[in-house]
């Protein structure tokens, strides 16, 4: 519960209309797009400014209020949900596309832009911004840069963090912090640009970002390619980009994941196959890019494809990618909870992890669809369940462990895109060690000192003595 | 002077043979490539192994010795400069390239590895690192990384921090951490790999690094444009970018440097041009670069460039980018002290820039060539000057403020790719503001509560008061 000045004060700043602790407000806060976890918030606020946001976070500085910022509440690490209570807040209203700028292609846009809506915008001038989450109809560009998003053209351009070149921020303090610019290169002292995207809202609240663009790809070209054997499939992701060829797009799906998918969706997709590559090359000229294509299909053949096939037209390339970009909502249509996880391997151990995964759902008896970026290793095994039975739901958490320490055994990490939040702060240390935990924490203290944004995040509270596990440290 | 017991600890990590502290390692160790500065090190070290430097740096922490990690020392910000005294610790010796990996297009290497010889082995391969600092053929990737190095090819392909997906490095306990990997997506927890990049050997020491490789482009052509006014030369720039166009190069060589450069090199400079632009385009596909070439033709000219030619063959390409590649050597050949700075603006400021800088120089009666990449608006302002010439030197500086001031008011940077170091300590928080210094102050005492890592850098050790400048806050 807020005490009646601090609640006064917020009124104060946001206005009546955009404070809310009524109970349907508090309840549709009080969790996000990752399954199980939820906590009731004090209130919710939808601040329209920077100025508005500052003034806020002095108030909660002031009564030591946590303050969780939301963008649309689409990540799957429970990184929004308020564990501490306090402050959900909000920033949809703060949703402007400010500028385009043609001369130095750059963006500048408020957080709460809905990604979507950006990518319309810039492609409209033959501009391009690659980062596309498959969140990005609902998630905002806030969302996206707490979180670093990635998204299926990471192998070739990137994440968020490498488009994101300013920002304005505010700190827990109030005071407004402006990192960056409409820079290119810019060494002025630690990148608190790069420190800041993926920092999951614990360390300031993002008002404003400058954002690198690129001249759009003029044509693409859409392909499958249909495995009998994983290791097949896994041995060509490897070989294409062995040969130089790096292809916008170069998704793996799993032979779960084909039949739950073509169950629902009827797509007629090779439900007898092991797995598929969905392969997008784009580029700005059509004969590069056919040339591309076409030793891609030689690799695949060579590597013991059964079929390949290239869409004949936008609709069925469309149709293809449908079969990746839909399978976690299908995969959701199963049983009431979806469990996804994105614990990511060099590129070149996919086969082995994707193994791996399949052997653990067996052991623990669990439906595992596994599919995912193949070309960056960012593998999304997904489990249909339900968290209402304990006793099931108790042996997903000991799959999912189990994954994790794969991941970390073939040279990989715990999480590739989605964020630590809540979902993996217990697994942190496999990834960083005790002493990266320490320098986390002190930069955390450096921003944060009273720890009020976003509290209960990243690492555990305590990190329990006794299960100190092998860490990457030598 | 290092104490005996501390002396006698370190000869014992590192061997006699690489602990010195006779007068010529010291004096050849108390400067750097940066003019003026100049500090007499209580010893240089040269260990071999990360255990030796984990060692050293234990040794430090307990007998509170500053710690100076060195390369090549080609850094021109001051950065390796012994302000503090204790010891410089060179990395010549740890400089094996550990491993290129073909199927994960990523490469391990140790800090001590010439940027160049790094360069020649992947292009074996038919990879490609972009990163091209002026000084490559005798600067190390450690103090690549530690800069977070740029060069000619930032703006299609970025700099030193864009490849770098993983690191090992000592912090000052001797505690060894261990980032990323190869991993092309990792978000758990804070980014300490691109947190390290740029720190300026202030926050760790780096044993280990693997980069990102992408494939080689495998045609390039070269052309020169001439222009009679800065001005249409800048909205060249802007043109061929604001037409979708990214060039693997664009440099920039104003009136004042091609005099210079074709004085002592007779390569047959347009030397009656206010300025000339340097282009390069490279791909996979003769005929896309090809059009990319004749299209970047059409619109220098309808810019109003005076004249453009192609290079019409390897030889007369090396020849065309000696006049930029030289540049810095060449100045240097005039005058005793050769001062060059790297403010950088957004690409669209570079005519009012250089305009800036030529009234500068006018007003202090200084000799100031100015060259750089004019596709990332980074810029480098050089004077032939005189360091022992007190007057003049004072009126360098005076003169050098005012660039910088110039820069940020135009919304650019101190410093594009040099990094801040001691030289541009001073003028820090004009961009990033007394916040942004205090975040940064508490990022080092995160790593090195004791400030034994390259101590006096970055920002000033007192922030004077009475000296606040309008910072880019709001």
């Amino acid at each position: 519960m807020l005490d009646t000045s601090a609640r006064n004060k917020l009124i104060a700043i946001v206005g009546e209309e955009h404070f809310k602790d009524n109970q349907e407000a508090l309840i549709s806060h009080s969790y996000d797009a990752t399954p199980i976890y939820q906590e009731i918030p004090d209130a919710v606020l939808f601040p329209g400014s920077t100025a508005e946001v500052s003034a806020v976070l002095k108030v909660a500085s002031e009564h030591l209020i946590p303050i969780v910022g939301r963008g649309a509440g689409s990540n799957l690490c429970g990184g929004t949900v308020p564990v501490k209570g306090g402050i959900v807040m909000v920033t949809n209203r703060m949703n402007q596309l400010l500028e385009i700028d043609t001369d130095n292609l750059t963006a500048i846009i408020q957080p709460g832009l809905i990604t979507s809506n950006f990518h319309k915008e810039v492609e409209k001038l033959g501009l391009f911004y690659p980062p596309d989450p498959g969140s990005m109809s609902i998630s905002t560009m806030g969302g996206n840069i707490m979180e670093n998003a990635g998204g299926l053209r990471g192998l070739k351009y990137g994440t968020t963090r490498d488009y994101v070149i300013g920002l304005e921020a505010v700190l827990p303090s109030g005071e407004i912090i402006r990192t960056g610019g409409k820079l290119y290169k810019d060494v002025a002292g630690y990148d608190l640009t790069k420190l800041l995207v993926g920092s999951e809202g614990t360390l300031a609240i993002i008002t404003e970002a400058t954002v690198k663009l690129l001249p759009a790809p003029k044509v693409k070209r859409t392909m499958i390619a249909m495995y009998e054997d994983i290791y097949a499939a896994a041995r060509t992701v490897s070989k294409i980009v062995g040969n130089r060829i790096i292809p916008a797009t170069l998704e793996f799906i799993d032979n779960a994941t084909l039949r739950v998918v073509e169950e629902y969706n009827k797509l007629g997709l090779p439900t007898d196959m092991d797995a598929i590559l969905l392969i997008e090359q784009d580029g700005m000229d059509l004969s590069v890019v056919e040339k591309d294509i076409k030793e891609i299909i030689n690799i695949c053949k060579q590597e013991g494809a059964v079929d390949v096939k290239i869409a004949q037209s936008d609709e069925e390339a469309t149709k293809l990618m449908q079969a990746r970009r839909g399978a976690l909502s299908t995969i959701a249509r199963i049983r009431p909870t979806t469990y996804q996880e994105d614990a990511t391997v060099p590129r070149s151990k996919i086969a082995e992890m994707v193994t791996q995964i399949n052997q653990i759902a067996e052991k623990y008896n669990l439906q595992i669809c596994t599919f995912g970026h193949a070309g960056d290793g960012n593998l999304h095994p997904t489990c249909a369940t339900d968290a209402r039975d304990k006793e099931e739901f108790h042996r997903v958490e000991m799959a999912y462990e189990e994954i994790f320490r794969a991941a970390i055994d073939l040279g990989g990490t715990i999480t590739g895109e989605h964020g630590v939040g809540l979902i993996k702060a217990p697994y942190l240390e496999w990834k960083v060690g005790r002493i990266g935990i320490e320098i986390m924490k002190g930069i955390k203290r450096a921003f944060d000192p009273d720890n009020i944004l976003n509290p209960g995040k990243i690492w555990p509270e305590e990190i329990k003595e006794g299960e100190v596990h092998d860490s990457t440290f030598s």
